[in-house]
């Protein structure tokens, strides 16, 4: 699919005259629904299209598109499935180059819907018509303003864009906006992205300033290469938040590499999403709070925080939340906490959290704010409340909220309770006011905004651009499924790894040559195309010390193995072990790996991944992530260990995958890693290609 | 603090007459709050007690309990602190044997209220009277009933007990339950926990059959010992539900060995909690949640979850969430996806989760819930909603409710959305229907009432009983701070460790005997009291293979540390690195320690605990919680390692902990375990004592 000009949504969001191909006069119907929340959104003109009814809702109607006397923007068709692609071939004669398609009944019901759904998108092709759906809820636009959907609640105007997959989720997600006064610019309902999918919604939100945070509820994305682009173009400007459904691995493909079971399709996205800075929800419910703190709050500069609170318990629960989600414990100036004792009563805390007491008034509230936001020690404030007795919320609320809207600072509200708090909902909204019902809500949603800040700040722009290899450069061997060792160090060899110094050998004497050349002890590892796992089927021998036992391992191997073409006498090399693999997911392109090697590989999954290319700067992040990070850097006393020369391993076959396609899963493991300076050497490599 | 007669709390929580003392006539008063609870909630007398006034709500005042013409089998006391003490002496002189004191200005105001508290306390012995608080909010029982409690918001019937050591905490969780017509059996404020704590109040729930779950925010515990005896045995009958604040480490005393450097409060409490089978709430959230599962649902007799589900993204989200929970999707049987699809559209996804559709309404729900009961292949369902076009919430709930009451079976409802779903609480409670906003919070809960099923059923109830020593029999060397290597040796020698076999040499002469005694290579360890941390100083030589290297190393050593009083010459032990450890609790006792060890015990932080003492079974548990486990029991083709002799060091370590008490921590690091059946030896061992 060519990749759209980017300023073609512009007429699809902004459309001056929508028909409704399948408007009803029917209370209830779907097409009714639409109708009316046109009628009560839209400025523009509104042409119902029915075969029958001459006047829905008040507006005349029209047997066919092709019969409404003036041009139409947007067609929303709401007929049966089958009737779908006649309709959208008249829109093309009309001229109406924007279609949203409501009907079910597509690709989501199996390959008879999908040839449905084909026949749609080859007229659409040919009147270069733009469809969001099929199977979709519509799309409403905040800022024209528009209603396009049928969702029976109309979200209050922010500064959200909110992009469903499910329209059923992105129904909830309304409802819980709509009790909230949650605010929205935009809410997209992608159904089966026929045409307009995640990356193009996300390209228009790009440069459109009325949106200060997309949400993204994902079950798939459509074109992996082009979504990195956008998202990560996009989280320079402003938060992308996704939601990604499909977690547990169903009917995945078989994998035989180590890295392979490691780099699930969860683990894919999970990368994805962290390299290209969205910040992924854990849940659906992380997902709402997320929306909530980003679209409502600047910022946090750092991650100091002071919690005011009118109950000791409260504070010391989200205290305790703190440093799990990256924030501190802010220690307040001595400035600060001489104001808040001339201040506040005698038993107040004047530490934090500062304690307001029980009976606490708008104005200790308001004490307490005004002195954390002028004090330079502290980033960000959570404000907490229990219901107590004395406590009056509209007050308080009104109060923060007047303050907090003239700082840059980011405030947070924790209100515990319900019976008491949502009656004040649209309060909150109205100031700006995040509020969570209780501790990790708050605590959870300030760390996000957090690291998300500091991603912004740090991310690495250079990305190096590498092009596979033509067919005629890409090597011969690789027309093999499997590859001995030998074979995978002969293919690697331009790339310049590492490999640990190793000799073939095809017979007894030549290997006695070899070990005497190498220097004793040595490893023998058996070549022959049916032992891939060597180790399983007694085919690595290490720390050979002399001729006899030298002699007794090829014997043996011999004997036990079959097909044996040769023998690979290598140097014993120390160093830490640690395991890196490439493997090669079909949206994305090569997912590399580092992790823990050794018996502790399967143990602690210490793992860490990135899709490639990428320069040195990722490799070290990479490395860096891992808990083992602490020993490469030379932990207890222990010398540093070559974390150079890992990085270095890392970027070469994030280069050698991008160049060689038909690679699919690689697995070098060990590599040992010697003392700082003195290199990474990669001791055994297993290669999958197509 | 003796421990109190079992059923001295009956008359507390069940009085036929209260009085007051600080009643008030004026309105917004605590002192007028608590009157007119009490009248809308107690059957009983109800005396008001307050020098001026003589009416206070209708009821008759008094200016003193002394002058009440009849017997006061409670009384509250709402008076400013420094009058308490007068107070409750007059209680004792009028027989009051319970009281509730609300005032604050007691401990939590430092040394002046702790003085104030202890008066107090000294009085209340004196007389034999109970007292809850003071600084709390009274308490709440729905089954006398009878509200002792100035809590503005009074909680429907239930089967929920709840304490809370905060009342502000409390306040907000009653506030909650108001809204969602969550119900109470009990709500007990524990304030400064003077006299009735936690254990006695949970000891007392313990044969309440109208308590089905208990629920208790704590901040600390009065007797560590004394709960876990309780808090065990309740846990047999019905579930406890912790939420435990103070996570964070303020001003943790120093510690110097690696099992006290892990062995902080949270963990500590953690694994009181698990011992205990109590289930420990990660936030507040949860805590809620929790309560509103347990109290409202039978526990799932297996982890096999069906959802039933009206949309396709919300049923892949559930499912998403089920593997970090310990739950699994249930595959139906032939007979249910037959008769679903007998029942159901075409479109309807028969498999789990099962989807109804969008349009679907109660008779969808009802056919696929009533299958879903029928299956043996079923544990527990999940019924989860969004709010559609065609989906009326109220007949499908009653539906669904009518349904599950009849049914053993565990389910939960997952009702997304917030405006369409709240207005009927009142519906979901009236069918004992836990309700949840989001995925995320029904699964947790789920995955909680299976895991504490589990418990209840695998629960090993053999606990030994293990003395202190009596001083007489505590070895001497135990009046010195720190020990020598030597020292610990003969310390323990008694409870049979498995030491490395090692010997004393005072010299070059004496250690080369003991090298080819023991036979090479050898482990060289210093031996000096100012040597505690001997690594760190050069300390320890391994692997020395001749008598020229001994001779290298023992110069060295003698030439760098202080105060060499000679070495210890050992075997060099392969095996497994492992740490094993104890830290001293005050308040729970000894709390061992089992981990990964090497170079990766800091980095993975991969270790388990208990409380001793405690047997091999227990022992073993502890051992199969380590993620190394997998390997230790033979992970990869290796072979299995020799579990029951690290089991025997920790059964051994636990007791010898429990017999010497001045024993404050101790590190055996490395433990190396060996072949299945070869055993594991103590490699090194520390021991700080008091």
């Amino acid at each position: 699919m060519p990749i759209k000009n980017k300023t073609s949504l512009d007429s699809f969001f902004n459309p001056q005259s929508v028909a409704i191909i399948g408007a009803s006069a029917k209370p209830g119907k779907v097409g009714n629904d639409i109708v009316v929340n046109l009628k009560n959104s839209f400025g523009g003109k509104i042409y119902p299209i029915n075969l029958d009814d001459k006047d829905i809702e008040g507006l005349p109607a029209y047997p066919s598109i092709l019969q409404v006397p003036r041009a139409v923007d947007l067609a929303i068709i709401v007929i049966p499935a089958q009737f779908v692609p006649k309709a959208v071939e008249q829109c093309g004669k009309k001229k109406c180059a924007n279609i949203v398609i409501i009907s079910a009944g597509f690709r989501e019901l199996g390959p008879v819907g999908m040839k449905l759904e084909k026949q749609v998108e080859k007229i659409a092709q040919k009147y270069q018509i733009r469809i969001l759906g099929p199977n979709c809820l519509g799309y409403i636009s905040n800022l024209l303003p528009i209603n396009a959907s049928f969702a029976k609640t109309a979200p209050a105007v922010g500064k959200i864009a909110f992009l469903s997959q499910s329209g059923a989720l992105g129904t909830a997600v309304l409802d819980l906006a709509q009790a909230q006064k949650l605010g929205l610019a935009y809410f997209v309902s992608l159904g089966n992205k026929l045409d307009i999918d995640e990356s193009e919604v996300l390209e228009y939100l790009m440069t459109d300033k009325k949106v200060k945070v997309a949400m993204a509820y994902l079950e798939d994305v459509r074109n992996g290469t082009r979504f990195m682009e956008i998202a990560s173009a996009l989280s320079r400007k402003k938060p992308l938040v996704v939601l990604k459904a499909g977690k547990t691995e169903h009917g995945q493909q078989a994998v035989s590499s180590h890295t392979g079971s490691l780099a699930g399709s969860a683990q894919t996205y999970r990368t994805v999403f962290n390299q290209v800075g969205a910040i992924e929800a854990e849940d659906l419910e992380d997902f709402v709070n997320l929306a909530k703190g980003f679209s409502l709050q600047p910022l946090p500069r750092g991650n100091r925080v002071a919690i005011i609170t009118n109950a000791g318990g409260p504070g010391v629960l989200l205290t305790d939340l703190l440093p799990a989600n990256g924030l501190t414990l802010a220690s307040l100036s001595v400035t600060s906490q001489k104001k808040l004792k001339a201040g506040l009563p005698e038993a107040a805390s004047v530490k934090n959290p500062i304690d307001v007491l029980g009976d606490a008034t708008a104005d200790r509230y308001q004490l307490a704010l005004e002195q954390a936001l002028k004090d330079d020690k502290i980033d960000a404030i959570i404000i907490a409340l229990t219901p107590q007795k004395m406590t009056d919320i509209a007050a308080i609320t009104k109060t923060v909220g007047q303050i907090s809207r003239r700082s840059q600072k980011t405030v947070l509200a924790c209100f515990m309770g319900e019976a008491s708090i949502t009656p004040h909902y649209e309060l909150f909204s109205r100031y700006s006011l995040p509020v969570y019902a209780f501790p990790n809500q708050a605590v959870a949603t300030l760390g996000q905004m957090w690291r998300y800040n500091q991603w912004k700040k740090n991310n690495l722009k250079t990305k190096p651009t590498i092009k596979p290899l033509t067919s005629s450069k890409t090597p011969k061997i690789l027309n093999k499924k499997t590859l001995t060792e030998i074979e995978v160090r002969q293919l690697l060899k331009p790339w310049g790894f590492n490999f640990h110094r190793a000799v073939f050998a095809r017979h007894l004497a030549e290997a006695e040559a070899a070990a005497q050349n190498i220097g004793w002890p040595i490893a023998v590892k058996v070549v022959s195309p049916k032992a891939l796992h060597k180790s399983d089927v007694g085919g690595v021998k290490l720390n050979i010390k002399s001729v006899i036992e030298l002699e007794r391992a090829v014997k043996q191997m011999k004997k036990n193995i079959p097909a044996v073409s040769g023998f690979l006498i290598g140097e014993m090399v120390t160093g830490f072990e640690i395991i890196v693999g490439m493997k090669r997911d079909r949206q994305f392109g090569p997912l590399v790996m580092v992790g823990t090697g050794g018996i502790y590989a399967e143990v602690f999954n210490d793992v860490s991944f990135r899709i490639a290319p990428f320069g040195p700067a990722v490799a070290r992040e990479m490395i860096k992530e891992l808990k083992v990070a602490k020993i490469l850097a030379g932990a207890r006393g222990q010398k540093p260990l070559d974390i150079e020369a890992l990085a270095d391993i890392l970027v070469r076959l994030g280069k050698a995958a991008c160049q060689l396609p038909r690679i699919t899963e690689v697995d070098f493991n060990p590599v040992m890693v010697g003392a700082k300076g003195q290199g990474a050497k990669i001791v055994d490599a297993r290669i999958i290609s197509q």
